[in-house]
């Protein structure tokens, strides 16, 4: 728990956005689909930053879906490498909420993690090597 | 491998839809997360018609991605339940395509498999249990 | 009608979906413009597999519409090719619901019935004769 | 045709739009289905404007497609009232378009003819009595 | 005030559109930035009409919000232009509103007034000189 | 110049994401009406977290386009509070993007630089007085 939390910092806040209501599901809470979507995307803009090329989502190792999600409230997607290997890269995604329209205002939360992995694309979006690096 | 196979059949196709180019990324193929969305609904409508009621996704347990997606093309998601606890209920998910309006006409093949659990929830959003059932 | 009946099997199922709220019109009820896009969608998937290219709606012979549709259900596209031309199909579309998210859950019925025609393309986009076929 | 034409009047001017390329089908012309659903909605303004409340859809008698639409160019949808029974209003819709981002600037052209059938609801969703009218 | 009235003619109204649901913000009405989307849309459209090619907003001079918009209203733009420098056109838009779905059937009012600028490019992108005009 | 470049800072980041190619006009560039749409969201976030409640944009004193956006590169939003009335809130915007996937992978800078206010509002939708503030 203390591990995952280290990912709450400026340097991993790979997007910010506030949830129109056009996302909804029948349950009037926000469409999980729409959840792992910002995952996928926070990922591969981390994953861009470290290759500097196109990337490709290979795998999922899992995801956590711990709180809802309403309408109007902020999103928040936190994004850190935690493994480099020939061209992939591991990443562990959290997205958090903070609460701006409802009650509870101000309320802020994990509702979802997980770890994906990325390739590393060339020119003809094949896979290739990264350069020698470490995960400071 | 056999094992997975056996999914491809009319009673386990959950959705089937033509893919429109507004969901193209960067790269020009579909974009990973609406492939993820439509495994969430693929494997929330069967997890619905089992339980008969409202159902909510807690968790992915992997998603592997096989092959690119290209606009034009047909998708297909299969759905089958291969596990039901007292309320959550463990559903196999593959989603293929069959390319339509590009070269290679006719090919058809997996693009992505995973395993999602979904949770059978009452009418005030609480987990509820399910009735014994078993898997045929 | 029992002719029309009988366009409910597997082999004529062009496209299932879930109706997402984000389709909902004024009233409520699922916009009838999204309706008649599904079914213009689900009758080229049949008329680009007859033809084997690209094919472009020409004619609109009538659509009925018999019932609304409410967000959250299970929508269906049946289509059958009731008459091949020179260059083109004459598709007849009808659209079901199953219910899986309100009261009367597992409810199926016809929403919306309709005759589409479609011609072959050419690579230039200019129509082509299809081969000698018969609709059996 | 003379009948038809004189639909093109001010008065009959029911949407007005420049279509985004996200409309865009695999062909690279605008998906037939967003034309269908404008159509749906011109029609269904001039229904509420002389019912002045709810309507919906019940029939298309045709829709008649004669030219491809492109992205960046402005869509006209004109509607007009062609006969009023007890609680339905049958209307003749009719799409143009006038070319203002590639080759032929400015040339205006009819892209799509057909008739709708609307009926008046009242408050809880049932066909009510239009009052006594006619077409001037 | 007067002034500003003589925007409302059939000449200068480049968009008319019904508002759909899915444009809603969390307050229950229709989104603000949808509505600045549809001025600068409005404005373009009469850009391109003068310049006969492509152009780009560099500026937008004021935009004043008088009333919300209700989803299922009718939504206008007026555009005219008040200035023709060597590339600029600067460009008077007002949106207005016609209650078609709610209570005060009938009623219409201006939403939002505003000034944009475009410039007219050429095939490069770059400004390029408009032909001697004058504002009539 | 050095006045406006002091907004870039953690704590004025109201919206971080990718920009979707289903965003991007005619020209090939993204829609100006979306980064408008954008700007709004970014000045309304940040008077919410002020007002502690629902605001409501009344008026946007310039927005000045310095660059293009192209799809695939992120976009950042910035805002920062220059003035508190007794109910309104002057807020600062600019939008900056960082290119990830085109040439000159890494160029960072500043796309759109505009003034919005918004007013606070009470329960009932009217403006309310807000508590005694100042900008630190």
């Amino acid at each position: 728990m203390k591990k995952n939390n280290n990912i709450i910092s400026q340097k991993n806040l790979m997007l910010k956005t506030l949830v129109m209501p056009s996302k909804k599901n029948v349950n009037g809470n926000i469409f999980g689909g729409w959840i792992m979507s910002q995952m996928d995307i926070g990922g591969a803009i981390l994953a861009k930053e470290i290759s500097g090329n196109k990337v490709s989502t290979v795998h999922v190792n899992y995801i956590t879906f711990l709180q809802p999600i309403s309408s109007g409230d902020l999103v928040f997607c936190y994004a850190k490498c935690i493994k480099i290997g020939n061209s992939s890269m591991t990443i562990q995604i959290e997205m958090w909420t903070k609460k701006v329209s409802k009650k509870n205002f101000g309320a802020y939360f994990c509702v979802a993690k997980s770890i994906f992995i990325y390739v590393a694309l060339d020119l003809n979006g094949k896979p290739k090597n990264l350069p020698n690096m470490c995960i400071i």
